[in-house]
């Protein structure tokens, strides 16, 4: 029997919209956001789309009223009063209100600003001015969107049983992933794929597998929408673009070294327990760890986004011995490049020396590789990040100088502020 | 949106009915029905299950009120006005009106005669007595019910997410079969799996599966139903119940050496074109077409469902040239234990020496080898067969010892009778 209201409604849209909710982005970018805007709400920023992949064309890919359609649809999105009752009452990290009433009511008025779109070189330039909190929360949605009409793209010419097999295979590809996660003795694992993903109904599949897969193993996702929706924790800290703007605002070379600590000065006051994370590696994790202040070594964790993942650990786990600390008592949150081999392999040299978890990112919710020809679904490397602020550029070093940006000059300063030698290049994968 | 009319209809069931229509089963038992019910209408035959798969225990695994259950909807089930248009206005292997008005008004009218049932060791005694062309239509959906009987006791205890991962591990896997038979020049092939199936939603989705992924090659299906309802060809010939049937009721061995050669004759008055398929190995495919009349030659092919299946297509082809014919215009149809490696060696080995098809049985229909642990869901060897007809017990040689069937005197007999030397056991694999 045909549910001809449900297909009538469905006719009725004008497009498929892929981001149908201001939430439907990582937590921690509502985390920073009420930080912004609590410390640095007039900050002018403008945030850039940048294609790590070259070799994938998305501007022939792509047609450009279909992203100015989905870009338009997501600046007519408002938060609903059932999300904004959610954000308002849910507990988040064991804390009540964890969203104030001040933060709230902003958000509850706030539309996505304009967008700049253009095609050069087979790319799009797709960029986001204006204040800083409002232009940040861009970032994820407009990730969102260019990965999953890129998928759209290569779909579109399937045939109905080529797209049921499409997804038998990507479903029986993650489903090996979670049995052999079932075998790893506390594991904690996060879904970190909202930016990254095949679709949104995927990475919604892919929450629901890992909750019937994982049980406890599964500690929720970075993804707000589907956190509420599935009834699970909604997970995140804080990420490079605090202190990549920071120090863009800074005046002087003293000021700069400065930066990324006052950024967790700030957050300092705004937060406690699991969402005191540092995130070291901005402009290099072994000086940000030596010059780091007493009181960042009594906070929760720290999250190893680039270069080796191992030898990120074990220098947190030295700096942690070094100050006092027992290692122990603290968490560290992988997030970079993880797949099953990797979380395995990580976890069985980890667990019991400090607290593990696992952000699993991209090859969670987008691990298309080889399952269509030309491997035309496979994930690739694209970001969204901000570039400058009040004028001036923003850069980032990170520990693998692939993942590095900023204009040449500006690294170079920056490298010497921060005292970043020898680095070692690793492949970026997603 | 909840399509609650749907739901309400779906609970409205006691039981979800596995064989929901008269025509749900092979095309060929219908053929055979109106052959039989032409000549031989008033014979008593008897019909009995039989698990050639003795480690499969299917009385402990199926509970005997749910098949008593399925058993009784069947009973209750008569042709639709639909069905019944579809029986008298289709064209079947190009000719309208293959069955006959006089069949059709008793079809029409037919009720499943009762069943008798035990259960024994483990097993279920399932037996069917009556008037031959009405037990006749018992063995497939007899057949069809038990075997998804026990895929629903596997799944019963399997969680949505497990389940889901099931299907889309056999759909790939089938899918793999079908871009693998997509290279396969000149094939031609139908679906043969009613009687094994994991599934009737199962097999619906594999023939789907083939009209998409193979075009032409996929000539048709076994099933009635779904061929009716995809628009695909009805495939079918004849079986070995005919002879086995003729022989039990032959007064002597003269008449019993005849009575394969009457069924056919019986069969050459109806049948014409591509139904004129010889079913040589009832009692051993050498002695039969030695002393085949020359008549037979002239029929269109030849179907080889036991035995070295290269083998017997060399046999056939023997035959034909040294009875006159030219093998290139006639068609051999393998039909036995077939999967894609075998199909891709009859293919290479007989294309253009001999027209040839395929009838693919249990592994295209029932393949969940290995995708649930202790095998659980692997198709097992299950019959439905004449056993006796008229009081006297049938007997099946078969060109496989390990298919012979009936009382080891009468199979003595019947070896004398029909000149069967040693034979070469193989394997039953399904």
């Amino acid at each position: 029997m045909v549910d001809i209201a449900t297909r009538v409604y469905n006719h009725k849209w004008k497009i498929d919209p892929i981001v149908r909710s201001l939430i439907d982005t990582d937590f921690y970018k509502l985390l920073m956001c009420q930080s912004v805007f609590r410390n640095k709400r007039d900050t002018n920023v403008t945030f850039s789309l940048i294609n790590r992949s070259k070799d994938i064309r998305l501007a022939d890919l792509i047609d450009e009223g279909e992203l100015r359609e989905q870009l338009d649809h997501i600046r007519s999105l408002s938060l609903s009063r059932g999300e904004s009752t959610f954000l308002r009452g849910n507990t988040f990290y064991g804390k009540r209100q964890m969203f104030r009433p001040e933060f709230m009511e902003w958000f509850e008025g706030f539309r996505m600003p304009d967008y700049h779109l253009e095609k050069r070189d087979g790319q799009y330039e797709l960029t986001f001015e204006g204040k800083w909190p409002e232009v940040m929360l861009w970032e994820i949605p407009a990730l969102s969107v260019l990965m999953e009409l890129r998928s759209r793209a290569v779909l579109k010419d399937m045939g109905r049983f080529e797209l049921q097999v499409l997804y038998a295979r990507a479903m029986t590809r993650l489903w090996e992933k979670v049995e052999r996660l079932q075998h790893l003795d506390g594991l904690r694992l996060a879904d970190f794929g909202t930016r990254r993903r095949h679709s949104f109904m995927w990475q919604d599949w892919c929450v629901q597998a890992m909750m019937e897969g994982l049980g406890d193993k599964f500690i929720g996702t970075s993804n707000c929408l589907i956190a509420m929706r599935r009834e699970v924790e909604a997970i995140g800290t804080n990420a490079h673009e605090l202190p990549m703007v920071y120090s863009a605002l800074a005046d002087d070379d003293a000021s700069l070294k400065r930066a990324p600590y006052d950024v967790l000065a700030d957050w300092h006051e705004e937060h406690e327990g699991n969402l005191r994370i540092i995130l070291p590696d901005t402009y290099g994790t072994d000086g940000f760890l030596t010059n780091a202040p007493d009181w960042l070594a009594g906070w929760t964790g720290i999250r190893i986004d680039s270069g080796d993942p191992a030898e990120g650990a074990e220098r947190a786990i030295a700096w942690w011995m070094s100050r006092g600390e027992d290692p122990r008592d603290k968490l560290v949150i992988f997030s970079d490049g993880l797949d099953v081999g990797k979380i395995e392999e990580l976890q069985s040299q980890f667990a019991g020396r400090v607290k593990v978890s696992f952000g699993w990112g991209t090859l969670l919710t987008n691990d298309f590789r080889g399952l269509v020809p030309d491997n035309g679904l496979a994930p690739f490397s694209l970001v969204c990040k901000a570039v400058s602020a009040n004028g001036r550029p923003t850069v980032k070093l990170s520990d693998n100088p692939r993942k590095a940006m900023g204009p040449a000059l500006e690294i170079e300063r920056y490298k010497r502020v921060f005292n970043v030698g020898a680095q070692r290049e690793l492949e970026v994968v997603v």
